[in-house]
């Protein structure tokens, strides 16, 4: 597919977007509808590397809000979740898998308490909005839901800390992993957050009002200079490494949080009343036939993941890798998995087939990969 | 961008891609979470010419489906659009917008009435199924509904219906625009509908089952060879001068349907329940403030717009445009833009400002283009 996207309005630019072409951008995913910048100068392994010793600066705008508002907000959010929020916080985000009736996965959103009747749902790759959208109409709840002007921008590394301090102040250290706290910027307040898409430490400033995105992005990447900051995107090795699962590619419809290993996240006692409710319970009592997993395999590295790979052992397909790179680390093959229970301990030994008919062989690796 | 879109499994493939790939596709895009094909071999022009003289096969495999069954389907279906569907009929294809409380457009599909409590939604670039979802959940209806493995293979131009005939006999000539019949393929029946996003003749192959989308595929290239056919996709050119408008590019939620120019499918004096007629009705009764119109600009070949362009009258933004080609035809280009009401009317005069800072003379045209 040489001469690549097509790009029209439909496919939506973000406020970073200049500013992300003039630092030349050359691989790139439509997300949510909108571009998600991935590679820049760097190869995927100098940009993992880089990553894990210095600062980067990440346009993620792709992860938009829902915004949810109103007397019925609580109980809504609620209502999508088998995670118990009854004892959630302002100030602080909880990874919600929102599921359907039958248990499967919709979206896997980071939620933001902004207030005890105002949430935002950060999102995946799929129209959560819709779906709050007809929660709301159907049951008639007095909630609103809408997608506000809300860009967020990572900055990820172990120099973020003291970028962050530079730009917002020395406070800002104090903050705890998945907590979010205001700062000033340009003489608005916005959201930042402690937490982002890679195994690292870093913040996400969710900008909210796009005009200011250029000044935002240049604010930081010129304070950024000392702390050597390069502007990139997830990291596929540092993602897969740590066992960081993506909607749409581990994860669909046709998946429960629990094989996806959230069980510990579904509150399945009775005390909630959530939408799922029922099928998940039948499912964690009839015990789970399948486990996401690692696989680590082959001694070369292997191509793009853009179909499912087969899993197998002794000629019968276990499982399938939905994401896969090569790892330097662990001069392997990494690849996600999910896999059959009785295969699915550590070490078992497998075989993926390649989509060119190459056969590797690897073996079952409990997440994360150590 | 120069590397491109990184492939991954959440941009699905679809049945006909390997043969897309064989066929030598340069340009495509990302709809419903899955490859759109767009151009081959020829420019956008010579393109645009041979789908006016010849027959063209395109992989529409975005256009999803959102199958609704069950006892409460047609009670669910009717809710969610302001079209009267109480005389719809079995066999039949519809343009229903789908709209939210406030009036803006969520999607545009085409229904097929499959049974009396069954229907697909053929959709646009938005994720209907999660509002779906919502609704049925949110209101407890009887009624069932997911995405079934259904992959459009389009069939577009003058010599479609002669290739028609040739693969699934005499009897297919006799099919009305908008009106669908069941074909047999391989030992399978399939869904073929008088339909397509093109102002020309053409035909949708429903493929249900994906695994014979090659040999579907192939079947009709080899039968098309004599009429040649050519691989293809909704081509810009054909698109804007007919006045087909694309969700996500010409309307958002921001939009309601009387405004681009649906209102006559608009059944507005509360004989049927639907969602959003309150404020279709305010909308309508305080009288439309701007309308989808065309603009005819330029004298040179504008670039692709992936922002919209502000179409201007003597210093004041009056509209914007969405979607612009060159017409070789109108030797002008030609855009698809919401003209404010005092400057709606054919031939007012106009100025369109591009993003390289040119400024291009135009003026208003009622659509389509002639």
């Amino acid at each position: 597919m040489s001469d690549g996207l097509v790009f029209v309005r439909r496919i939506r630019r973000t406020p970073y977007t200049d500013r992300v072409e003039q630092a030349g951008v050359r691989g790139f995913s439509v997300y949510n509808h909108m571009i998600l910048p991935k590679t820049f100068g760097m190869t995927v392994e100098e940009a993992y590397r880089h990553l894990r010793e210095h600062v980067q600066i990440w346009d993620v705008s792709v992860q938009r809000q829902v915004e949810i508002s109103g007397p019925d907000a609580a109980k809504l959010v609620q209502w999508m979740t088998p995670r118990d929020l009854s004892r959630a916080e302002v100030g602080r985000c909880y990874y919600v898998p929102i599921v359907d009736q039958s248990g499967g996965m919709l979206n896997d959103p980071v939620l933001l308490k902004l207030a005890e009747d105002r949430f935002w749902l950060s999102i995946a790759d799929s129209d959560l909005l819709l779906y709050v959208k007809g929660l709301i109409i159907g049951r008639g709840l007095d909630a609103a839901a809408f997608e506000p002007d809300v860009s967020p921008l990572a900055i990820q590394g172990p120099k973020a800390e003291d970028l962050m301090a530079e730009l917002f102040g020395e406070d800002i250290r104090a903050l705890k992993f998945y907590r979010f706290t205001h700062v000033d910027f340009m003489g608005t307040r916005q959201v930042v957050a402690r937490s982002g898409f890679s195994t690292m430490d870093g913040f996400e400033i969710y900008l909210d009002n796009g005009a200011l995105g250029p000044a935002l992005w240049d604010t930081v990447m010129e304070a950024g200079q000392k702390y050597q900051i390069a502007p990139g995107g997830p990291n596929q090795i540092d993602r897969i490494e740590g066992g960081m699962l993506g909607f749409g590619n581990e994860m669909t419809s046709e998946n429960n949080p629990l094989e996806m290993g959230f069980g510990k996240l579904c509150k399945l006692d009775g005390t909630i009343d959530c939408i799922g409710l029922d099928a998940l319970r039948r499912i964690n009592h009839a015990g789970l036939t399948r486990m996401i997993r690692g696989v680590k395999f082959g001694d070369a590295p292997c191509p793009a993941c853009a179909t499912p790979w087969p899993v197998m052992v002794g000629g019968r397909q276990v499982g399938q890798v939905t994401s896969a790179v090569w790892s330097p680390g662990l001069n392997a093959n990494v690849g996600l998995s999910l896999i059959d229970r009785e295969h699915w301990d550590q070490g078992t030994e497998v075989t993926v087939s390649l989509p060119d008919g190459a056969v590797q062989g690897g073996s079952v690796q409990v997440l994360p990969f150590s």
